[in-house]
């Protein structure tokens, strides 16, 4: 049985992006069976009290630039998205709807090309019509269900999830019982998958146990 | 001339310590001035409004096993410190105090050693004491001045200088104008310092024109 990959991403995250081109060989590899989950991550931001790095500037200039070194060292098209951050309710809660595979990793694909190549407003109905449409599916239908309770609720229920198994940030990549976060974990996520992982269960016992002696005053 | 890296840190970073450890090796190969810059991290954080991975119960356990699979991988040596977070204000004042080369490293270091490797709590005079006889220093004379006024303001200046310059979280790496964040930066780094930084900057700038279209309601 194939082992399985629950990859967690929200279209907002240019890392989630990059990690997903990298998935169907990793899968290959490895004979992984990927479940990708989308979730809200300002729902992680607000569970945390965390600030996304688009919010903090030195940041987000820092992460452009750090995107872009990885992008163009693997070769992964990158441009520029229409705006960021963006809302990204709609492309999300159309994906909730389709869980049929490999329709749902058509139109994964199909709205992460439409934010960070083709620089289009996945924010608004148009552009998601037309990824769902390039991926085979009646992208009319999917927007107009997008506002329905129980399609709100699936990326509520999948984000509620996600904070429960202790995702704090996109993309996370949780096999067994092991999460691996951000695109710079693959080398990370590599290893274990290989059966090299040099984490050794008994070392990370002892840092169970540390505890804090000073909190942080915060102005 | 040797090129110059300025190295922002705070002994309460995990992943500051397993920079340090790789500094030597790479400023022989790239003929590098290092130039350590004691910074207190959570005066990063209150300028930035951000939390510290310590602050996310998921994320520092994230963390835990990220910098053990680091250090068993580069065969750096690590241990649980004493606690964690602790007040890492004696030793920053110690460092402040000692500017003369290679004094300044030889105390950097094994005030890094006591925290990570010696498990011992810098956040006491004893154990800065005795890390400052050890690289050589009067340890005594330098806890006895460190609450001095003079020393106080060269830590906020160093962390203010580091906040204006848009360094957001330590290690940061500055190198010319190009500033690098994080353990897992070095990768790039080398490639800055080798020639062969894969960044375009007509491509980045073309990113520096993108808005925000939505901004997160936080709770």
């Amino acid at each position: 049985m194939k082992k399985r990959l629950s990859f967690y991403f929200d279209y907002i995250s240019h890392n989630a992006y990059l990690a997903w081109t990298q998935l169907p060989a990793l899968a290959d590899e490895f004979d992984l069976h990927i479940e990708p989950v989308p979730v809200l991550f300002a729902g992680l931001l607000n569970a945390h009290g965390q600030l996304g790095p688009a919010e903090i500037p030195p940041k987000v200039r820092w992460m452009m630039r750090d995107v872009l070194r990885k992008a163009k060292r693997l070769n992964i098209p990158i441009n520029p998205p229409a705006s960021h951050p963006f809302n990204p309710l709609l492309p999300l809660r159309v994906t909730c709807q389709v869980n049929e595979e490999p329709a749902r990793s058509r139109l994964i694909d199909e709205l992460f090309k439409a934010t960070w190549v083709e620089g289009l407003d996945v924010s608004g109905a148009e552009a998601v019509i037309e990824a769902a449409s390039k991926a085979g599916l009646d992208g009319e239908a999917l927007v107009k269900l997008a506002g329905a309770d129980n399609v709100k609720q699936q990326l509520q229920s999948n984000t509620a999830q996600a904070i429960d198994i202790g995702v704090f940030g996109v993309p996370a990549m949780q096999v067994d019982d092991e999460q691996f976060w951000g695109f710079d974990d693959f080398v990370h996520l590599r290893r274990y998958l290989a059966g090299n992982d040099p984490l050794d269960a008994d070392e990370y016992d002892r840092w169970l146990y540390i505890r804090p002696s000073s909190q942080r005053r915060r102005p």
